[in-house]
């Protein structure tokens, strides 16, 4: 049998999603609590990792067990096995063809930008900045829609594919947090992290909007602005 | 010079607000902080202490000193060498008469509980429960409003006046977030949590509103329900 599982995690305190050597991982608690539960090493598939510190609105996951348990029964099960911080929203049987990655169509990232008072409720899950021209971000993000070589705006990985599609990236604006929406085909290692950084430097007003455009024919990383936070990122959403 | 600070915390980390023999405190982080600026030992005076992983959006703290620098500067010093998870919102320079403690004249508490799905951003700051019958939880709340013994809903003391007042007793409810205030003139120790975890007995009609009264009558801890769980209280405000 093969079972979906859509998580969510606060990625404070892991070394990133990916299992590791001596590192403590999503994925390795994940696995630690199912082979409790199936009295047998597990092996999960995720859409994808995330860095140490990002977090996860809607990561999905996916394993194979002979186990015959009800989904909710498995939802319990698993969550009591994890961590407060790590969470299964939802278990799902799902036919043998699925994958958590290669049957993954789309992605939707999520980057949140605190422009009002420190907040130590909401610092772990934002950025804190001062000053941003707004508007000027909103102009800026809207070269990044369509498709391009992101080579510029990712950390580079040999023989990966550089170009993806985003179909969709927006500003919403909301009580003093900025919210950056990105959904794409896929996205490079730290891209979503450049793109944001790359904003936040045309929010402050350091480059102007329509130079996103160079950035992206340059195809060199040095072109681009920094890398934001990670605490800021969260992966909202996986679309199969 | 009397120096007052308004102060928020994270308080998960932490084993309470009060300086403590090798244990990481608020206080023990706050005084190392100030410490490291006026380079000389600092006392600090809290409007009271709050229990290990118990929250503050509104603590105030005041401490003497000598150096002469803005209240903004102070404000940014003392951020500079204070953890993530604890800031100080403000900094005024107060008369010698001035005490955090004995000057304050209300506090205000409010208390989150999430019955809605489980979220791990907010599980750090709210308690998840199911099934709350809100309106019971609104009736019986009203009980504590007034003058009242409160021995049976606090942690005995020996020596400590029991009798408080209860200005506003009240419950919001957003967005599947029930939100819990309380404004007194003081409170005993665990006085809030055992007032909520037996608001909670009553939401889950495991008793009747009314039995707040003969609680009070009573005088016995053991009438009263369960001390509910440090992690959704919050130390709102300090009146002066």
């Amino acid at each position: 049998m093969r079972i979906k599982l859509l998580i969510s995690y606060d990625g404070t305190n892991y070394f990133g999603y990916q299992k590791q050597p001596n590192q403590k991982t999503i994925q390795s608690e994940l696995e630690k609590a199912i082979s409790k539960i199936v009295k047998n090493k597990t092996k999960t598939f995720a859409s994808g990792r995330t860095d140490a510190n990002v977090h996860a609105k809607g990561q999905v996951v996916h394993f194979d067990s002979d186990l015959l348990i009800e989904e909710k029964k498995w939802e319990n099960a698993i969550n009591t096995n994890l961590p407060e911080d790590i969470r299964v929203l939802k278990v799902e049987f799902v036919n043998d063809d699925f994958h958590a990655r290669f049957s993954a169509v789309k992605k939707e990232y999520r980057y949140y930008i605190n422009i009002g008072d420190y907040d130590v409720f909401t610092n772990r899950y934002s950025l804190k900045m001062f000053n941003l021209n707004i508007e000027k971000m909103k102009e800026a993000i809207k070269y990044f829609e369509g498709k391009h070589d992101f080579t510029s705006f990712s950390y580079y990985v040999e023989d990966k594919p550089t170009s993806k599609e985003i179909f969709k990236a927006d500003i919403n604006f909301i009580d003093n947090i900025i919210e950056i929406i990105f959904i794409g085909n896929g996205f490079l290692k730290y891209m979503v992290r450049v793109m944001v950084g790359t904003l936040i430097e045309i929010g402050l007003e350091k480059r102007k909007p329509e130079e996103i455009k160079n950035i992206l024919a340059a195809k060199e990383r040095k072109k681009a602005g920094q890398t934001a936070s990670a605490k800021g990122l969260i992966l909202h959403k996986v679309y199969y």
